[in-house]
C-alpha cells in the first residue's frame, strides 16, 4: 500500500472514531421519543442544515394529527464527535404554534445513541400583552428507532381530515 | 381608474391590512435587539422557509464574533398578520454552541413592528452526565432597524481573525 | 468619637457600599413590573428567608385576581451587593397553578435598582403523560415602585368574589 | 362496629383515595432523581409551606458540595390529590447561584410517586449587561427513595472543608 492509501486509511479513522469516548453521532435517520413521538432527519448537508419530519403523538387541544416539516442545521462537521444542533417544527394546518428543539448527539460505550433536547413551543397570541403566556418549555430524549425494510416516517403517519388543534 | 386597478388597490389593501388588530408583519429586512445585537432575514419563500445572518453583541467567553447563519420556518403564509416563527443559528467557527429562537410578529397601532423571542442557548459538553447544565434560556425582543441605502448586516460585522469564544 | 464609633462607622460603610460596581441592592420594598404586576417583598431575616405579596396583573383565562403570597430567599447576605435570589408564588384560590421565579438585583450608577427574573409557572394536569405541557416560561423585569405614605400592595389589591381563573 | 368506627374508615378512604386517578401524593419524605441527587422535604404545613434540604450530585465547576436549604410551597391542601408545588434552593458557601424548582406530584395505578419538576438555575453575573446568560433550565424526575431505619439525607452527606464550585 502507498502513501497515499496509508493517509487515506488514517483520514476514515479520523473521521469515523474522532472522540476518545465514543463513536460518532449521526443525526439522520429515525428517531423515537419518551412520548412515542417520531422523527426522521434527512442526511446532514456539508453546510451543517437537514431537514426531516416530525410526528408527535402529543396535543395542546388533541384532534387530528399531522406529520409536520421540520428544518435545522448541526454545528460542526467532521471535528466534533458528538456536535450540538437545533431545528424548528411548523406544524402545518392544525396548529398555530411553532416549536424549535436544540440539543446534542451523545454515544454510550455501548453504541447507542441518544438525542438529548430541550424545547420551545410558541403558540399565536392576539397581541403583544399575552406575550408573556405564549410560550412553554420541555425536554425531549430521543433513541434512535430501527426501521425495518425501509419503513419511513410516512407510514405511520395517521390519515384525516384537516382539524384545528394546537399541538407539539 | 379602470378594473385593473381597482384590483391592484385591492391586493394592496389586503396585504397590508389583513388583521382586525393592525397590518400584516414581515419577517424580512434587518432587526436589532436590545443588546445592540443584528439580525437580518432574507425574503419568506412559500414553504414558510428563511434563511439570513445574525450578529451578537454579546458572547459568554468573549473573543471574535462573527456573523453566523441562521435558517428558520414561518407558520401560516398569508392567514395570519401575526405568525409564529422559529429559527436555528449555527455560531460559525468561534463556538460550539447551538441557538433556537422562537417567537411571534407584532405590529402595534403607529405601525411599529416587534418581534417577541425565546431562545434556548446550547453548549457542548463531554457526556451524557454534563447535559443538564448544557442549556440556557433567554428572551429578546427585536425592533425594525432602518436600514441607509440598502446598507446591510455585512457592513456592520466585525473583521478579526479565527477566535475561540463560545457565544450567544 | 470612640473607637466603638469608628468601628460602626465603618461597618455602615460596608454594609452600604461593598460592591465596586455600585450600591448595594435590597430586595424589600414594593417592586413594579413591565406588565403592571405588583410584589411586595418582607425584610431579609438573617437566613436569607423572606415572604411577600404578588398581586398579577395578567391571568391565562381572565377572571378575578386575587393578592397571592410568595416565598423565597436570598443567596449571600451582606458578602456580595447584588446577590441572587428566588421564590415561589402560590396562587391562592384562583387558580391550580404555582410559579417560580429567580432572579438578580442590580443598582445601575444613578442608583436605579431593577431586579432580572426569569419566571416558570406550572399548571395542575391530570396525568404524567400530560406532563409535558405543563411547563410556560418567561422574563419578568421589576423596578422599585415608590410608595406613597406607606401605601401597601394590599391597597391596590382588587375586591372580587372567589373565582377559577387560572393565573400568572 | 359502631358509627364512630365507620366515619374514621370513611374518612381514611377519603384521605388516601382522593383522586379518580389514584392515590393522594405527599410531598414529604426522601426522594433521589435521575442523577442521583437527594431532596428531603418537611411534613407540609396548613398554608402549604414546607422546608427541607437537598443534596446535589452534580456541579458546574466540581468541587465540594453540601446540603443546601430549600423553601417551598405546595399548592390546593386536601382538596387535590396531586397538586403543583414550587420551592427554592438556596446553594449555601459552595455557589453563588440560587435554584428554583416547579412541579406536580403523581400517583401511578401501582402506586409509585413521581415528582415531575422543571428548574432553573441562576448564577450571579457583575452587570445588567450579562444577565442574558445568567439563567439555565432543565427538567428533573424524582422517584421516593425508601429509607431503612429513618436513615435522612444527612447521612448522605459528604464531609468537606469550604469550597468555591457553583453547582446546581
Amino acid at each position: 500500500m502507498g502513501s497515499g492509501g496509508l493517509a487515506l486509511l488514517l483520514a476514515l479513522a479520523l473521521a469515523t472514531c474522532v472522540s476518545p469516548a465514543g463513536r460518532k453521532c449521526e443525526l439522520s435517520g429515525l428517531w423515537r421519543n419518551n412520548q412515542e413521538s417520531l422523527m426522521e432527519i434527512s442526511a446532514v448537508r456539508d453546510d451543517g442544515g437537514f431537514q426531516g419530519k416530525y410526528l408527535t403523538r402529543v396535543s395542546l387541544a388533541g384532534g387530528c394529527i399531522r406529520v409536520s416539516p421540520l428544518k435545522g442545521a448541526q454545528h460542526d462537521l467532521g471535528e466534533v464527535a458528538w456536535p450540538t444542533f437545533g431545528f424548528t417544527v411548523r406544524w402545518e394546518r392544525f396548529s398555530n404554534a411553532t416549536a424549535v428543539f436544540v440539543g446534542q448527539c451523545f454515544v454510550d460505550a455501548g453504541g447507542k445513541e441518544t438525542l438529548a433536547t430541550t424545547w420551545l413551543l410558541r403558540e399565536a397570541v392576539g397581541s403583544l400583552e399575552e406575550d408573556w403566556k405564549a410560550t412553554r418549555v420541555g425536554r425531549n430524549v430521543f433513541t434512535r428507532k430501527r426501521s425495518h425494510r425501509g419503513k419511513t416516517l410516512q407510514s405511520w403517519s395517521p390519515s384525516c381530515e384537516d382539524g384545528l388543534a394546537p399541538a407539539l
